[in-house]
């Protein structure tokens, strides 16, 4: 996944010229925390966070340029980068968003913390039960009820908890990614529940083929 | 996960009292975009952000009551709550932050974006080995040569590319999940070539175990 994949491009700009009232006119309505400075030309020139503009309004400066972060002390991205470099940035920094280039250092978009966020928890969402419908998809001749019987055994192995095929069928349902990670304590265990899940279903159809 | 033990209990906070001047430098100097307003007791009253001080300076109001949201206007979550409802909100409302409160309605800490961001980028950051070594230890008898001989031939099967042993080995040992979710393209595609190669694993297994 690239940046430009990741980030918003309904962003707000300002330039250098703008007065410090008007900047904080644009980010309040627009409720945007940070805005990048550019040049009539949209190449990158700075960066203004809410909080140069409430010490600048304090402080009585004029314009944007007054206020303003310039290019060298600030972290931006280029399209084509990876995204998770906006992640690893973000996350480093304890950023609220940075700027997106493209390879001219025009500005095409920003990256805000929600952005990263909706992209990461997506794959948290994943319903547990489409793991299941691919494993018994790729492990031919297994049906899903075997597969269901097989989850319940292995849980009760795990756990020491007594639990039905229906149970277990009803709770992976229910079940996201990230639930089922939280719940078995990682996703190394997650996993090794899974593989236990497929050897046994496998043990069990490699049996019946011998009768 | 519970949201305390993902929130920042490093927070700063304001009583309503305060002047708006007070609040942004209190903000500027700890570098926080939101904070709390509280009671003399510690509980929740309202809300504040960058945006309201900057908006609060150019009026010229007074104080922080002037410039907050008010409680019934706001998201906030309780300690013991699943952390995922963070995420969540944060997502749905594009947040920055959320306070969070015991039972008593007190404020124990401030979810940020970026709390949200270190844990769930946490998960993608797990070495893609590791749940090769946790397959190992399940899949008893199997060699680690096995199963990446294994793995070189699944991965032939499905990118129709000829790979050594060896190099898979290379691959996964710097690939995080992260990586590997994003290269076979999403979670249940790669979750199934790991359970292919479970099932030749196991097949070449019950094959050695019949000579």
């Amino acid at each position: 996944m690239k940046a430009k994949e990741m980030m918003d491009k309904d962003f707000i700009y300002v330039s250098s010229e703008d007065t410090v009232e008007n900047v904080s006119i644009k980010m309040e309505e627009s409720r945007r925390f940070t805005s990048p400075v550019v040049s009539p030309d949209m190449k990158l020139i700075g960066w203004i966070t809410s909080l140069d503009v409430t010490r600048g309004l304090r402080e009585g400066k004029k314009t944007a340029s007054d206020i303003m972060h310039p290019k060298e002390e600030i972290i931006y991205i280029y399209e084509n980068d990876p995204s998770r470099l906006a992640v690893i940035e973000t996350s480093n920094h304890k950023l609220i968003s940075m700027p997106v280039l493209n390879k001219d250092e025009i500005v095409t978009g920003v990256i805000r913390s929600f952005d990263i966020i909706d992209t990461l928890s997506s794959l948290y969402d994943v319903k547990v039960y489409k793991l299941y419908e691919a494993m018994q998809q790729e492990l031919k001749g297994v049906t899903w009820e075997e597969l269901m019987e097989a989850s319940a055994i292995i849980s009760r192995r795990t756990t020491g908890k007594r639990v039905k095929a229906e149970d277990y069928e009803r709770n992976i349902r229910n079940a996201t990614f990230g639930e089922a990670i939280w719940a078995t304590g990682g996703l190394e265990k997650f996993f090794v529940g899974l593989i236990a899940v497929g050897e046994l279903v496998i043990a069990r159809k490699v049996g019946k083929a011998r009768k």
